[in-house]
């Protein structure tokens, strides 16, 4: 048993959709959410970059005395890879395999797509963590850099021309190879998985990646006997590196629900800091 | 006459159009160049933190000896408004009054469009300078926070069906009014400028503030005597806060041509202590 809360970090709002999942599952945990809305999107910066910014956030959520790390960001996941393990014993997780676990426990016909930002894409992780469970799946990947800035810019709707337009043009390659299972590889695109759903046809599971983790993390703690005995609701307590009005105007669209917490400015001075 | 360098900077690799109508207007100068890789965008960010980067820009900037400072970024630009005079005596401009006094000088109908990121049409600052100079021009402004991910991600043809949609969506509203002007306040732009041209019809004159603030920059230094009289050609130096080969391998869209000069890397850190 562990009162202690568990850390979720992203570059910005997509890791809500995990934090979401967890008031879901495990209700009565408390939850530190740091959100890097000031440096988002990481998904387009270099390797080395995006390792800097993935360590200055680990050793900010650190801070509050975490019980489990979980990287809540598909592009730090790939990049850091599956066994990035914070230092000291806190638990630490990415999306990366549970996402890849769930798809290989779905599949039928062993082939599963992967999408996710060109970071993530480029890390070839994905492949790495399906193999490494099951060498017999194909893995079929592509990068969809402009799906962020579509979700971060309001273009969501289910007939929005343009999303239909680019979701087309970026999932073409792997509708082709006929797989029954797609993996959204960044905790954004589940805000716009029915025009991804309709594109794909009813025959192909789609797996968010930020549910997945969430489930991952319950289980984990559940495992380790570090769930919270609280009987009543946990806080959620939420970081940005942004404005507070920035992150509560735009938070909404991924909870699909008001923050039910307070919002606290962190500077990226700080972050810098915390990890020195 | 002053042979120190001129100071270039933008949220990106935007500022680079500015850089390349420099070499073209005045060869003989000395050039650094700082794009905000790491961090960009820089539009869809809150104003406190756009400061608060542009203030870090300007001060490592400042830090070249230069002899004047040029903010080739529509945000920045925008946010910080025409009167942002950097300390000391270094002469600062930004992309604003320069785009604001062409367009003035070109408009028949007294009609003029402004598209920008969310930031700058936030800050209603080109209505404020045209107003300035004529009351008389209506202007009519419009955000296009997607064009930035556009270029960015290489949606860049003429053709391109994509940014053809995203064009029209975004500049339908302008179009309407009747402009015969239409300023891109925002110095990526200039890279879609065909799409944008084609829609908005021939007898719209487009204005890229990059250009301007060039041609601004090239009368400025003449008027204070501050033009360089060195007789071979000036170096431009890059600086770069995200990886040297990422800024290598994406500057060609902007410039047309291969880098000519130093690129190097400087830390968010370097940037955040050149402020202090």
């Amino acid at each position: 048993m562990n009162n202690n809360a568990i850390g979720v970090f992203d570059s910005g709002l997509g890791g809500l959709t995990c934090l979401k999942e967890l008031n879901k599952l495990i209700p009565n945990e408390n939850i530190i959410y740091f959100g890097d809305t000031a440096r988002i999107p990481y998904g387009t910066r270099s390797r080395e970059t995006i390792i800097e910014y993935a360590n200055q956030d680990i050793a900010f959520v650190k801070k509050h005395n975490v019980k489990l790390i979980i990287a809540a960001c598909g592009t730090v996941s790939s990049v850091l890879g599956s066994g990035k393990i914070s230092d000291g014993d806190i638990p630490f997780t990415g999306v990366l395999l549970p996402a890849a676990q769930t798809a290989c426990s779905i599949t039928k016909n062993g082939k599963i797509g992967v999408i996710g930002t060109a970071a993530t894409i480029k890390s070839g992780s994905y492949g790495k963590a399906i193999r490494g469970i099951r060498p017999d799946i194909s893995v079929i990947g592509n990068s969809c850099p402009l799906f962020v800035p579509l979700v971060e810019n309001g273009f969501t709707e289910r007939n929005n021309p343009v999303t239909k337009l680019v979701v087309e043009q970026y999932l073409a390659p792997i509708k082709k190879e006929g797989v029954d299972t797609l993996i959204l590889g960044c905790t954004h695109y589940p805000i716009i998985r029915d025009v991804i759903a309709d594109y794909m046809g009813e025959n192909v599971t789609i797996i968010s990646s930020g549910e997945e983790v969430a489930k991952y993390a319950y289980n984990l703690l559940m495992r380790k006997e570090m769930l919270s005995d609280r009987k009543e609701n946990g806080k959620n307590i939420y970081y940005t590196s942004d404005s507070v009005e920035l992150f509560e105007e735009n938070a909404h669209a991924f909870l699909g629900d008001s923050i039910n917490g307070e919002v606290h400015k962190v500077g990226i001075d700080e972050l810098i800091s915390a990890e020195i």
